[in-house]
């Protein structure tokens, strides 16, 4: 078999010479590239979903073969055993579910869905995510609204600009690109988005309905429910199962929590804080891993047969690429492919799937708000 | 050393003949009699405290020789070790404390602190536990309102009753008594109460900040905050350290979780789903038991040295006792008193708690909107 090893874990520093606490909390990396879709909240389409099947063992290598052609992926080919939860492909699969959602919508209400995002300033990974935003709105059938605004515009020209959305009918969705200048306070900006147009799923009321037993969200914050997604679509039984989330951010770890709560798995959740998080990862049958730690999670830490979600998109030093850099998880997926039972790849793991759960947040809005089923 | 065994955990068929999963979600008991104090949410003093130091021995077998002479106790003194966290003695002092703040911001600025309590019905242990609250605020000086609606009321009439206190500026807190007629839609008319005066911190707001990082919710639930009250005064170390909440209502195990989870501790959930609860239980420095299920958590599901927050308040047969009936929580004392650190008796133990943390959100509440120092 084709042993073709791109990812060596053991040298990476960042997760190897740290203490563990530093570790799950590190310094910001020495340089931050514009990489992919980024871990940020949206959420999917409807909860259950026919799982989709895995793919044939010829398929999986193929694809990975084709991902080890790219200088940016971490992928391994050697005694991998894992099956690999192509993220890409439930992505694809999931905007053409919503194009046809909203083609349907369309004819027989005469309503497109319309997403509106607001950019404050010129950061170009902004930029480029609010970008490739716009081309798959387009490419679904989602109206895009964009609002473009200098870095030292004010908080109430931000919180203006939503109000305006809030009550423009053709708007089902709102998204303030993050983050936002320093001299603007987050929640403020974020909470004046009306939580029935909240795509994010940011607003605590979102948040707390989430975490309530008895009460749904409008939105479910889209990175997350995308990890939700690639497991259920992969066959994935949660009920009952030992979850471990490794991070507890609000935008992906703590509702990523919450989620695999509702679905009824027994949740732990490992953090900054956490004493040995190793022995308490071992006990897991799912693991999300969402601390932007680079192979922060090694083989020793996985129970065999356990299926991983890989929310990081760490950027590590690799003077052979051309970029002079490659994108790996939180996970070491080398020594975790020879253990799990089924894993994410980074990049084309978790990192599609955030559009496409927006899109789906959008759509679900639409349908809401025009009572269209 | 005296022997006083009132306990006997082995002989309650609740949780010795159920298999685990239908034990964590058990049938109605054969009766429900009124008892005591019973766990409703409320919220604090201010978070950090001075730990009161644990009772010394000798006071403790006193205090204990004491509840045994109750037919409702379910305390057992024989080879005990654990430390007994007295919450009856913790809920007088932070009375006391609220009953210090209360006088002296009346005078400062003339005001004092209003409750208003909605009862719809007349459930016998619903009136007692409205009646106690009043008395509760009369002895710190908390003005009480009080509207008693008929069982056969109308949403309408509760929502419009809540709208009234809402705007009345001298109520600063609204409490709408549970449960509520079974044709109430209880999100509905819960939601009516303004989050600044939801001092039971049942809001989705509410949980929704509790559960996010750098967030803050107005009002914390009462009995879980009351938990964490008797952690942090029992001088229990909670950052860093395993905790399993077992149980996981919105009114207690949910916010007992994402409280723990604020202090910094790594939380597992355990809930009627999970498969192997003692095994998980095991690992936990800190239990919060809040499931209602009598005597559940035994001896053998306890690490050496935990400390332990029973929650649980449940009637099991008695002939001996005059009430026919005695009090015991969802851990079997008996076996736990020789194997955890520290413990809370039932009763005695949060039950007290509930009420003083009403107060002190009540106050708490009284002094943001009149911002009072």
């Amino acid at each position: 078999m084709a042993s073709t090893i791109l990812s060596d874990c053991s040298s990476c520093a960042t997760s190897r010479l740290l203490p563990l606490r530093r570790a799950l909390h590190p310094p910001p990396p020495r340089f931050r590239p514009s990489p992919g879709p980024a871990p940020l909240p949206r959420r999917p389409l409807l909860a259950a979903v026919t799982p989709l099947p895995l793919l044939p063992r010829a398929r999986r290598m193929a694809a990975l073969s084709a991902a080890a052609s790219s200088a940016d992926s971490a992928t391994v080919l050697a005694d991998a055993s894992a099956k690999i939860i192509d993220g890409k492909l439930v992505a694809k699969q999931i905007r053409e579910e919503v194009g046809v959602e909203i083609a349907r919508m369309k004819d027989a209400i005469g309503v497109v869905p319309g997403l509106a995002v607001i950019l404050v300033g010129s950061r170009k990974d902004s930029q480029t995510y609010v970008r490739n935003k716009k081309k798959a709105c387009d490419a679904v059938g989602i109206k895009s609204y964009e609002v473009n605004l200098p870095e030292d515009a004010s908080e109430y020209e931000v919180i203006k600009h939503i109000a305006t959305f809030n009550d423009d009918p053709s708007v089902h969705g709102i998204l303030v690109q993050l983050p936002l200048p320093h001299h603007m306070n987050d929640e403020n900006i974020l909470n004046a988005v009306s939580i029935e147009k909240d795509v994010d799923g940011f607003h605590p009321v979102n948040i707390g309905r989430l975490a309530m037993q008895g009460r749904d969200p409008f939105f479910v914050p889209c990175t997350p429910k995308g990890c939700m997604e690639l497991l259920h679509r992969s066959g994935v039984e949660i009920k009952g199962k030992r979850a471990v989330v490794i991070g507890r951010s609000n935008i992906v770890g703590t509702p990523a929590a919450l989620l695999l709560q509702k679905a009824n798995a027994t949740v732990s959740i490992v953090h900054s804080k956490t004493k040995n998080p190793e022995e308490i990862t071992r006990q897991a049958d799912i693991i999300i891993a969402a601390v932007g730690v680079a192979n922060l999670v090694r083989g020793s830490w996985i129970k065999p047969g356990a299926a991983i979600i890989d929310v990081g998109i760490n950027p590590v030093d690799d003077p052979a690429s051309p970029r002079g850099y490659r994108l790996v998880g939180d996970v070491c997926f080398e020594e975790a492919s020879k253990v799990a039972g089924a894993i994410t790849p980074v990049p084309g793991g978790v990192g599609p799937m955030t559009i496409a759960m927006l899109l789906s947040n959008t759509l679900d809005s639409a349908k809401r708000i025009h009572k269209f089923k």
